[in-house]
């Protein structure tokens, strides 16, 4: 995993230079309490015990020392905090990753979701650290950046489908947001296509941003840019991308993009069925791609969608192998990576040439 | 709730006559482990706890100090043992409406995802146990009966989705399979359809011999009985609708059904797709029911699905208030309640009175 390298400066340059007397003065504990706290003992309390932990990270104390007792610690089990695991279809695809990565080196998966409610996450992280998880994985179910929650203390922690704030070192991984559009235009213009629409969502989020700014550097890059871009918004789901759709699609033909590109799949649902509605067939007279790879969706479609797949569960697989070997490592980082996965593209049904480059042949 | 009643013999006759002396010979421990592994103490090994506490239970005895003894190790943390959160779409409402009832007493739910695997399961519960997690709800995501995991030991337990085998006496709650083809199928006649087609699953399971026994007893009891039954299987998803629909549409119009009973609403999407690709409208010429109210099928589908919705949100929220009061109640069970839900239709577009009856008025 590359050369060894620690988030803190302290650690870095002062690592032999701190005694367990300058901890035990910054934490406000007696000695005895830090050896105890750093060897794990349970006659430490919890609070008590990771900020002792905590300060003498800060302080950079004998990381060795700290490995060991984290090692001491070690529980087998893993905690996987995320936002809208109930809610969102896709969530269940990073547990399933993580799942095999854990399952493939013996731990237990945990998992809480606070349903995007800070409070609870406190307190389902703090009860995460109470039962001794080994470290925690923090997924977000929409790629955004993420502070540093309080309760963590010291617990090894790796960010999925999220990145950190600035001031927060830990690894992460996320989706290449601009890699997301670029592949799908792309594969549009290689089949010919000049007039190429897009149906966005109304809510604004990075994923949002990151795809419509990639639509227009793509089209851009492909010469398309001078072209008026033909945008249409609606809801996220497949009746916002029935009225996006409709308002691409119902114009004269000459005016009407021969493709769209969808937010996500359940849009491009929705655009199948403005087409329907108008008497257009899927792709013949309008090819179609999604974002997501949502088999419900993508694979049910009749014909099945050509969708950029999101890789859920590549980051589930790929944020526990990192905090496993983090926590193997005694929680000392050592590459700490910010990984920006790029998407593929799943080839299915939905894309043709247009009308106008058939004919021509 | 009701009486109080134990779910064990012993326990009910032999409660006060059980010395501790019987109990630590019964274990193979000596007394002072078993006081020990009664109060929870962290001295006695997880594994002889549970088996103290199970032969304690047992040969029933002092069920009060059982109580107290559980009483002394709440955590305020529930687990959640699921079969398959990471590949059903909708069991996340199952955690959703566990997560609300849990939120309103306090609790924190922890989330353990045995995709089916039994060995896994038995060390999810153990670590779980090992966690002193307060109650476990066992998850189903397909209605079966399940037998007793030894790992439980005596921990509070309630079933959700699921039925325990006739030797265990717990809480449970599952849908009520009948129901279902006859709520679909009452509101099918109700509007005048006579010739009802079923696009059934080939996976069998209880969900699967419930409705399709459900739909031929509906039938019989609206007078229907004597036509024969247009079945046709496929896999349970959006192709294998497609395939059985197309089966039961393509032919002449006086043999094809006016309406299909779906095994879910995927299956009911690939129906959809049939009647489209025989040119046939949804209701106009066919009305078309699911199961499911899966929101990202059902609300998404052009017209809107008519379905009857499985309460996985409900039984969460049952699952969890029964086991907090099973708790609170001192790990003895009032009521061992095995609830079958009724299920009810959700009303959409997808349903009209058939072309003949339409053409009559």
């Amino acid at each position: 995993m590359g050369r060894p390298e620690r988030p803190n400066a302290a650690a870095r340059d002062g690592a032999r230079r701190v005694s367990i007397a300058a901890v035990a003065a910054a934490a406000g504990v007696s000695p005895t309490t830090v050896s105890h706290a750093l060897s794990g003992s349970r006659s430490v309390r919890a609070e008590t015990r990771e900020r002792v932990i905590r300060v003498a990270e800060e302080l950079g104390y004998a990381p060795n020392r700290l490995a060991s007792g984290l090692r001491l610690r070690r529980t087998g089990v893993i905690g996987l905090a995320s936002d809208h695991i109930a809610t969102t279809p896709f969530a269940g695809l990073i547990v399933q990753g993580a799942q095999e990565a854990a399952r493939e080196r013996g731990a237990v998966l945990m998992v809480v979701d606070s349903e995007g409610d800070h409070e609870l996450e406190a307190r389902q992280l703090r009860s995460l650290i109470d039962h001794r998880v080994d470290g925690i994985l923090l997924a977000r179910m929409f790629h955004q950046h993420v502070p540093r929650p309080d309760a963590l203390g010291s617990t090894p922690v790796v960010l999925v489908d999220a990145v950190p704030e600035s001031d927060w070192h830990v690894p992460s991984i996320a989706p290449e947001e601009h890699s997301i559009a670029t592949v799908a235009i792309e594969h549009l213009v290689e089949h010919g296509h000049r007039r190429i629409g897009l149906a966005m969502t109304t809510d604004d989020s990075l994923a949002g941003r990151g795809r419509e700014a990639g639509f227009h550097t793509a089209l851009t890059e492909a010469g398309l840019g001078g072209t008026a871009p033909l945008v249409a918004r609606g809801s996220s789901d497949a009746a916002g991308g029935r009225a996006a759709g409709r308002r691409l699609l119902d114009r004269a033909v000459s005016e009407r993009p021969t493709a769209i590109f969808c937010f996500n799949d359940q849009m491009a649902m929705g655009v199948y069925q403005a087409a329907a509605a108008l008497g257009l067939a899927v792709p013949a007279d309008c090819s179609v791609v999604g974002v997501d790879d949502l088999g419900i969706v993508a694979a049910a479609l009749d014909p099945g969608l050509t969708t950029v797949a999101l890789p859920h569960r590549e980051m589930g697989r790929w944020g526990m192998s990192t905090l496993l070997d983090l926590i193997d490592s005694g929680g000392q980082a050592r590459d700490v990576e910010q990984v920006q996965l790029r998407c593929e593209l799943v080839e299915r049904a939905s894309v043709a040439a247009p009308p106008d480059v058939r004919l021509r042949r």
